[in-house]
């Protein structure tokens, strides 16, 4: 199974417009803050100490993925004046490298005794940034300096860890690096690259020497704990999983590892089924910014990471590449439209780290005191310009740009559809064009060209409960519909039934227990008290929706106003219990859509009656 | 109108049992406790630097509060072997007073250069609990050589805080000794000590010498932000906040000051109209164990502490005693049965410091890594014997030893029945018994001598719903209903139909939004996962209760079982709702008695379906 490259997808309707945001706000932006907060300077390599904005040892992945934005964005749109930025950077890579081959900021200006030593100090995933971010700057560009001082860098990178084994750790604490190897040996064939990789995840959880830094709670941190063959559930630092995760994927693809495989499935399932807020947000805690247990899915306190969120998509991907089961890519769909969207302001220029299900200001307010004498553990609750820990910003905007790449896997034989948007694809002799409003309307008319004996398999995604396809369908397997293609030229017609519907969530979440999330298609909804003008635990939906929809220019979207019942008032506190529901009208807008209007109480799960 | 004391009443029924049960089980285990601990050793005042057990700042107070119980208890039950044990103390205390009538062990013997200097050290706190153990115990025995000995301190206090204004403050920082002032004016008739209290009570919140040791949030955390006429809210730590309006309302009582009556019925109704849980537990928050704001109840990080609940009860019969309105005996009789019942385990011997109104031992432990990181939140879920801060248990031993006096009070003209229990009462010439098996049983038979020509009023409690009376009511106003006695000995039947009810709180508490609490009479009901077999959550009663009835000898009450529902297990994490709740019964027992059959779930307010 081959992936369709977003270099061969033009995108339009929801997503063409969400890449020229992404394009005209959310990359200059992140090159605005990063320029004054320093950390394009730091690639001088000539700060000292007692001035400002002391580099930081993860600034390197900062800028790598900014550039990596860039090179997608100008792959499709060219922009000479970004392109000139990036070369000034990649000049100052070349000029600072060091001769063995190393590259990092921090630990050549700040601390330069202390390469290799602290395996939570991000050497390793800042390598990794980097070259992906070469990679995508050659693809862009056919420039092939950046690619080749990488290449340098994972000889030296290959030389300490493998050759010597003489730094103080043998994995990287925060796994990328893994991925990024896959990546080079894709780019490069140099199997040597392919090799390294696979070192990294087999030595995990093996080596005495990487067990002296325990972090947190324990390795279970850093998926240190067991071989990663070994794993069954997702645990630790969540964006740390996915990377490792997505690395396994690869790996398991390339090397036809079975027994990867079977940990990556067991992994997934471990997230999709037990640990996954129903927007696609994953790490419910805060302390750790990671996985805890089953279940346990907070809404108010939800950590809910959009770089989590966006390499859960980045893991089901590389899963569908694998086993056609089209739970990947509903995972993914649902990580994309809700919680990664969510990361970023509509007008693209302000960014959420953290994605709550929920937001009560009062709460918040009234446990204010508390939690300062505790250490907060709420986050904000309007998006900002920049971070201290900035990987979000330019992790949403590169993910954006290559939005595209989500679309479609396919064989000799078949095409895979994993998701829908108004698009146009051109690749190995065949030309699909997707015309639909998708995500705001179920119907999608296909039209593909140059694949006449072959099959299209259209995933049915599971939020749909009734779908008509006007063509015959050899089998529906594991989420996809297969329909033989005979002639060169073919329509068909889907129509995945888009009403707005209640979910439940397993009783054994807690926090959602006599509550639903409204949803319609892939999107889910919330509540604002900015529309609502009550507090919104006051409100129930009702079970008979009776929702009418009204499209909303700025979201791109349509917002939905259900039926529903606000809990009557009465004077005092306690009375004896009489039920005590005024019907009212509820107004909701996508989850992605939420706190562009302001600071407003916001809610997810609603109680239902 | 005049209080019935305690020993005037002589209980039975379930207040007998107590008695009993505090008698033999409860006093014993708190000296056997503080035995041990080296409270009792510290009044030989010999400790030295570097032995075990250094005297702590409020173990005068734990001590005293012990003898108090004591005197309480020998007063119905003589024991020499007890009296013995006080009587050394006593002579402890003599001999290390000092000349000028002060008397702390821990600024005696750790710190002897800090007299008067801290207004957190609880100095003049530790006067006032000795002083009212000092009148409890020449009361019970006529021995009056403590009450010298305090009389002593107190002159030395007035010396320091009136005549000479020489402290380092002005006002305790902890409220008791204005109440305790109270008491000793009542018992000597001795008017300085009116005087003194009401100096305390006056200067509090005026002065600038106070307001140098801000105190966690602020001065509203001591009652030190105002003075005491304007306020409007209780704040701040809630037991000092109820011992200072006890004063208060002492102090209006004695002198008719309309406007420090009118400061109290504000904070009582700021109490019970909008920070009271609806056991009457009070103070929500662990930081500080103080209110947060009207309407702030959350249920498993409730403080609600033990001594705030009993400090709301002394604070109610005080008001009862001024305005005869059923609010107070009402709101006293929810926290006597409920959270201050809670306080001590039903065999006596171990104690909770902190109420909360759920337990679920899941969320605790997954939370258990975060709230350690941050500091704990969470308090224990078994009640234990001792605390290192030991106010409660020896405040519920005195507590329930004196009880009684909660019964009555009385004028020329009426005898108020304020609170119901088995009972035979006699004073000033009136025989009152009481036939019952409140607080199991609303009927009450009501046998009354000597009262002809006076009239009788009965409370009718806010629960009653339904209610019987069999005699001319002439009025009824302010939940009393009051009742002409015509003959020397009167039989009146009152019955208060105490079915089992669903109460709800105002929609403005978050925590209990579309949730309801099983009362039945005073008590408030909780379910025990022991016997529910399932998460609480995921039970609704059901509005049609059909509730059974079940009497359990160790609660000395009944448990319920009602109609409810569970909802319905599913696989996976989410799916399209649909109503899945599956018809079952619950098991609510009395919340007093909860936790002890071992660690448990438990929870007051249950969804409701």
């Amino acid at each position: 199974m081959k992936s369709v490259s977003f270099e061969n997808v033009a995108l339009g309707g929801f997503w063409k417009k969400r890449f020229e945001i992404n394009k005209n706000s959310t990359i200059p932006m992140v090159y605005d803050r990063f320029s004054d907060t320093g950390r394009f300077d730091a690639f001088k390599f000539d700060w000292e100490e007692g001035q400002p904005n002391r580099p930081h040892i993860f600034w390197d992945s900062d800028i790598a993925k900014w550039i990596e934005a860039v090179a997608y964005s100008i792959t499709k749109c060219p922009d000479k004046n970004l392109e000139a930025i990036v070369d000034g950077v990649v000049d100052l890579i070349e000029k600072n490298q060091d001769e063995s081959g190393y590259f990092n900021i921090y630990f050549t200006v700040c601390e330069p005794d202390n390469r290799w030593v602290n395996r939570m100090a991000h050497e390793l995933y800042c390598a990794g940034h980097l070259t992906e971010a070469a990679i995508a700057y050659y693809k862009a560009t056919g420039k092939d300096k950046f690619l080749r001082l990488m290449e340098k860098y994972m000889d030296h990178i290959e030389t300490v860890f493998i050759k010597e084994d003489s730094a103080e750790f043998c994995t990287p604490g925060h796994e990328e690096i893994e991925l990024a190897l896959v990546k080079l040996y894709d780019c490069t064939g140099n199997e040597k690259y392919l090799n390294m990789s696979r070192h990294f995840v087999d030595v995990r959880g093996t080596r005495q020497k990487d067990e002296d830094s325990p972090f947190y709670i324990n390795h279970a941190y850093d998926q240190s704990h067991m071989p990663v063959r070994e794993m069954t559930d997702a645990t630790g630092h969540s964006v740390r999983a996915m990377y490792l995760y997505c690395a396994m994927a690869d790996l398991a693809k390339r090397t036809g590892d079975k027994e990867l495989f079977d940990a990556c499935r067991r992994l997934f399932e471990s997230v999709a089924y037990r640990q996954m807020y129903v927007t696609g947000g994953i790490g419910s805690t805060h302390y750790g910014e990671r996985f805890t247990e089953d279940y346990d899915l907070p809404n108010d306190v939800a950590y809910s990471e959009t770089c989590a969120s966006i390499g859960l998509a980045l893991f089901a991907r590389r899963m569908s590449l694998i086993d056609p089961d089209s739970l990947y890519a509903d995972i993914a769909e649902t990580a994309i439209y809700n919680c990664a969207l969510a990361g970023v302001s509509l007008k693209g220029n302000a960014f959420f780290y953290v994605n709550p299900l929920e937001i009560n200001l009062e709460r918040r307010r009234k446990n204010k005191e508390y939690y300062q004498y505790k250490g907060s553990s709420f986050d904000i609750t309007q998006r900002v310009e920049v971070f201290d820990c900035s990987c979000c910003p330019p992790n949403i905007a590169r993910f954006i740009a290559s939005i595209g790449d989500f679309l479609y896997t396919y064989n000799n034989d078949t095409v895979f559809f994993h998701h829908y948007s108004e698009s146009e694809a051109e690749f190995d002799g065949i030309k699909i064009t997707q015309n639909t409003e998708y995500p705001n309307n179920g119907k999608i008319k296909i039209t593909v060209k140059g694949m006449a004996g072959k099959t299209l398999a259209v995933r049915i995604p599971s939020w749909a409960e009734n779908y008509s396809i006007d063509a015959d369908t050899a089998k529906t397997e594991k989420g996809y519909a297969y329909i033989a293609i005979n002639s060169d030229c073919a329509e068909i017609n889907v129509d995945f039934a888009m009403g707005c519907r209640l979910v439940a969530a397993n009783p054994a979440v807690e926090a959602d227990i006599g509550r639903v999330a409204l949803c319609r298609g892939p999107l889910v909804y919330c509540a604002e008290r900015i529309d609502n003008t009550t507090a919104l635990n006051n409100l129930s939906l009702s079970e008979n929706l009776n929702a009418t929809l009204a499209f909303d220019e700025s979201m791109q979207a349509y917002t939905v106003e259900a039926d529903g019942f606000e809990d009557g008032v009465f004077d005092g506190l306690y009375r004896t219990y009489r039920q005590n529901l005024v019907p009212r009208k509820i107004k909701l807008i996508p989850y992605f859509a939420f706190a562009n209007r302001g600071e407003s109480d916001m809610l997810v799960w609603l109680r239902v009656k």
